[in-house]
């Protein structure tokens, strides 16, 4: 039944800027090398399981919009496998390498455990015999541990120690399906740890269960041999009204504090980093500066609405900047850009769907151009590199010496008795310089 | 000629909830015994010097309406003597505790190192004698490193070295005269270790400065035998637009990554708490589980405005929360409650400093009363029990015991085969018994 | 099956605030007089079908959690039907006078225009017959339409006449059914009169078309005789980006352009205010201003979260200053209290649904108790009074009469050539004051 | 002393995006005709005094950083007269045709009515020489009603009479200035107008006392023959909690409601709308359909901080959709785009004054070439026009006559007894296509 959903469509190919065709590609040029590497190996991008092929269309508000043939009836074998066909045949049209998905997202409906985890099995078959026949691969695999009612009070950090063996299962599951799949990362992101009201939760608790689930899963990992990234989202909230793993550096302090900091990285999405009242380009450069910067939800939010709208990027400007950070970075490594993006809810062709990942993937391949071409120029490096000079100089070199106290430092100003230089930040500059490229 | 200003006020006195004096506290009877302690014990109430004795209440968009004769000319020895005085005086009058400074509240304008040494050294001394004369302590000293100019791109986080030096000669003489004051605590906050502008930054090397700072202040704290406790006082963003010291976690990650984290707790302001995204007693709560509580900044923000409005605390259902996180977490130590908080621009008279203090501290104490009640009950704290006391059972001391695997709970959760209870999280319950007390 | 449902619950009482009953009312108490009016009059609080009825305590990220026997199975008729039961049925046991509904609420399923109307027909029927058992009576009736795709981009504002068409029919047709129940009120809110992207909208066919829609509303009420008050309920955003009714404000700007303001009042939800920036009690301020304050839906929202999360009200300090603004405007009229809000998705037993509405009941009667003793206090009102006193002077009539110019008074500023007195705003007095009722 | 400031700079020149100067446009070409308008004329671009020439760069937590000759002492007659040169000299130097003022901004300080009239009456005296002598004209002048104390709570909503009628002396003072100077337009916006605390507020007294005043103003506008437009400039907070103009369409309801909605326009000021919760083109598209479209007030905000930043814009991306509105409105009219919008406090050099000039002039230039661009190709509005059709059929006119009425609508839903057709809204594509130009 899927197997005609995207019969229509020719394989969309890059055609350059110029092109009257609404469905090529007209900067993603996947072969083209830029700064040493190919653009599609910079950018490794993924298309999700969840938004484009589970989602109906709905929203708190009202029901499903989209008519998608597997949507047909309830989600039993027949349909998860015409799902999953669907889903690697759209990736193949894209001409992209990835994909990513819950448990949840490529099986039948099942509600026992025995059922549940047969049922998970079968899809991992089948997904293995469709990686091969498409030549598309796993950036990423995750347990969904948030849309079962049982995970209604979080799972790792779920009260109840049944929903977190429940959580447990379904986690080893995965991540050996992950494996056995090739992933390059398994994501962990329980989407209710937090609380929705503190009145009646003991933080103290819930985190210790929480690390202590983290390091079972680290362990778990190196047992088994995936050579994968362990990776953290974060999110400050929704569903919750709080969630642990608010940004990048809640993260860390949670790595840190349960000795996790060189086992697992972060996986940031555009519009939880703005959730949380960060720019995107901040939550890369501080993963960046604390060494934890693994991979990419790309998407993005609305700024005059308050929640997780999961909308496709479309903004050059502002993903030129995290493109300067990651490049900066030295690149993703194991990580890539994955579309945790969802077309609108008024989208409901099949062609929309095309629309929303080469607007996504046309976004992103030319900020990546525009990031490659400010780090070439160098004027902006140059200028920062000028700014910071100062601690490469006497003065800054002796303020981090060892033997050196806060007297000592104080005692230099004192005598020096020198007010220091006014010098401009030249911010509009900064911003203007970027504009050009 | 401060004398004056506060003549004709009496001392303000308990009188109990049914007073008709607008003057009196009608909550805090500061010798009354509550839960085993005085509650001015509990709270060690502080003033600040900053926002009620410095600022002439100006903003962005207007001058100072505020006549306080200390005002009426250039802020020399003179007047910031008539200050210092009209401040002591002030906290007597309220028969608070503590109050608290920056270097520059209390000291006559200067420009050139030594003059601004000899400035300081001045207020100090006669801060001294003002304490001995008037029984009032001093909960906290800090160095203001964000009014002058040479600040403007930040202090320990500052570009130029030589800015770093004229800080740390600031907090060095800063923290020397609060252990000469008695200081209970030491605070540190920039107020502009952040960016404008991510473009012109350098995260890595600007964190690296600060965790160099933080060490080289603990060291000297140390050194001179100063037993207080060394703070930070968490803000995400203002006037930067992002700060490093975003909030508690955050905060939290700096000190874990510098091996700071037993060495310096956190001062939580309500309205950086709100600003960050975070309910206030959300920051304590999270302090709490990490062992880094502090002390607090007494004030709240404004729900439907983005910025640091710094109003006095009103919300007696709100503090009642932050007050039972602090409870639980057996009382702030060292800390105490400063009214980091400023009457409106509009409440131009002296009454209205009395108006803005007493309704804080009555809002507080109230709340302090209410959370023991709270906690003296107990159903609440039977209830969060009884929530987690699966903990206590076989399932949740296999799942924290040393040589359980993950696999090994997976393996658990599929042989019983059982689908978890749905068990409420009763959240409206918790809010109805909140409201009775 | 829903008789059994609430049968283990007794009908909630009032007992006081010292009762320790958890199923009591302790303020609402619904004889008391306040104000020559008793409480019961005052207040009017409705129950709503939809989030207590309807809603399975589903969200973006997970399936319902609850289990009520209607919801066993396909929403037939069959259903249908005990749905409603069980609704009046549960406003009976709160002892509370009023609900409300969407049509699609109380009936059956229905795809063509045929079996939708008799499916409603039959529900109107039976609600007649129940609200003769029960002795409850309509607050408001409005027609869904936002959740079935057709309205995916709007009803009275969909691009698409036929979509337009549909629209009508369900209003006409609800309308009419709330005038045979004898509903107080009828309200209308698209739920999507707004758009997703501006960049395919066209903002003033969109709005004309609101207008005539509207228009043609207010035309029929009166053709049918219908005596109760059109109510448009303002929200700024969510499901859509933008909503049409974003506040107050902008309700009576559209009311205005179209000749309505005389016709249609506002139904003002404390959520959907603290959505549009404001807070509850100034949209209730305004609306008063404005002569257009119709009715409440009652709940709150969570100031870190971003969304509609339409929780029971629980703060009785923000409530207050909302219910001064009600006894300021002599009431609401027609207009009464809904509870527009839901347990949360955790709160899954029945008793958790009497938990919700009590809390919220005893906020607001609680409120009007705090309201009413300020107003009979009388000081902040003279205050006020005062405040204001110059307009009632000669300056002040001068200013207002209609032969003076913009000349006349600046002449008489520049012949007094006196600098106005700078008196206190009292804004910490004000917030003290309040506290303490 | 202003003379020699500017000095070092050449006047800046058009020279193409490839220019490695720094000090060239490199998109705003003045004669180069764009939809048959030269760009200058398009665009009307202003510098306006307050930022560029009066601010210190100073916030609410430090001194100001700039050191403009005209700052190195009190502000009187000379320094005053040198900040107008220096202005002027400014405008040329970027040779932009016009300059915004508030009355304070031009004039020497002053504090009784006398001083203040002759201070403002001779600055006037000096821009007229100047104008003449360099060319550049006056876009709009406004009379600053909220940085002296006596305006802290509000001008013309002040409780006070007094207050309002010294507010009336400066509008008619300042109105008639501007009539002088040839201004297109005179902008009221108190910055005030609006309250710091609902509880000490008369909403009603205070609206009625602003209508009055813009009645006032309106009338005399007439009476001197001033032809230019009357603008009010929306903002919803900051300084105050709250503001009466908070957007377009509470503007709209109060110029209604007053009668004034052919008299008076907005100045919708880009950072005013993202504050006030909606986009930019959100703000001037709703103005274009109410028919109030007057000026601009070019600057942007930042996503993470809810406070008035007033940047320079840079974002050709957003600035691009507000052009499409512009155009479609048919251009300003006697409006602009005026830059309220100041260089970040860290910038302190002549030079920065150019850069943030030059930047917000190149976005706006070449977002007005994008927006062109995009109404020429026309595949956007042929799509709009498309998705609208239905409104010039039979059904969408059968709607619209004037004896069709609601039960007529619904009666041909029910005979037609048809599904809407589900059209797919395109959004994706809308925003690829945005992207191309
Ligand atoms: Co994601
Ligand atoms: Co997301
Ligand atoms: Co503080
Ligand atoms: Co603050
Ligand atoms: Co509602
Ligand atoms: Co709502
Ligand atoms: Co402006
Ligand atoms: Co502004």
């Amino acid at each position: 039944m899927s197997a005609e959903y995207f019969a229509p469509f020719e394989t969309v190919r890059y055609e350059g800027p110029e092109t009257a065709n609404d469905l090529a590609y007209r900067w993603y040029d996947k072969d083209r090398v830029v700064m040493g590497k190919r653009m599609e190996d910079h950018l490794r991008f993924a298309v999700c399981m969840w938004h484009t092929f589970c989602w109906p269309g709905s929203d708190v508000f009202g029901a499903g919009t989209f008519s998608r043939p597997w949507h047909d009836g309830p989600n039993d074998a027949v349909r998860a496998r015409a799902k999953r066909e669907a889903a690697l045949a759209f990736v193949e049209k894209l001409d992209l390498p990835f994909y990513c998905f819950h448990d949840v997202d490529v099986m039948a409906d099942a509600d026992d455990v025995a059922s549940f985890r047969s049922s998970f099995a079968q899809a991992v078959d089948h997904l293995e015999e469709l990686q091969g026949r498409t030549g598309r691969k796993l950036l990423w695999g995750t347990a969904n541990l948030f849309s079962h009612p049982r995970y209604m009070a979080g799972a790792a950090t779920n009260p109840d120690p049944e929903v977190y063996a429940w959580a447990a299962m379904q986690v080893r599951d995965c991540l050996e399906a992950t494996h056995r799949l090739g992933g390059a990362n398994y994501v962990l992101w329980g989407g209710r740890e937090g609380y929705d009201t503190i009145l009646n939760t003991e933080i103290g608790i819930e985190q210790a269960n929480f690390g202590r689930f983290l390091n079972l899963v680290v362990e778990h990992k190196h047992r088994i041999g995936f050579t994968g990234t362990i990776l953290i989202e974060p999110k400050p909230h929704e569903p919750t009204k709080h969630q642990y793993d608010f940004d990048t550096q809640t993260v860390y302090a949670f790595l840190k504090r349960f000795g996790l900091e060189n086992e697992v990285k972060v996986n940031i999405e555009a519009n939880h980093a703005t959730l949380s009242g960060h720019t995107f380009e901040h939550e890369i450069a501080m993963a960046r500066a604390l060494g934890i910067l693994g991979s990419i939800d790309a998407n993005r939010g609305d700024p005059q609405n308050g929640w997780d709208t999961d909308q496709f990027p479309n903004s050059v400007e502002e993903t030129t900047l995290a493109l300067i950070e990651v490049l900066r970075a030295g690149g993703l490594g194991n990580g890539g850009f994955n579309f945790d993006a969802k077309v609108r809810r008024q989208s409901v062709d099949a062609v929309d769907l095309f629309h929303g990942h080469i607007g996504g993937v046309d976004t992103i391949a030319r900020s990546l151009l525009r990031a490659a071409a400010i780090l070439e120029d160098g004027r902006l490096e140059a200028f920062r590199a000028e700014r910071y000079a100062g601690w490469q100089g006497d003065l800054g070199r002796k303020i981090h010496a060892p033997e050196t106290s806060l007297a000592d430092i104080a005692d230099l100003a004192i005598q020096s008795n020198h007010a220091p230089e006014a010098r401009s930040g030249r911010q509009e500059w900064c911003e203007n310089y970027i504009a050009r490229f």
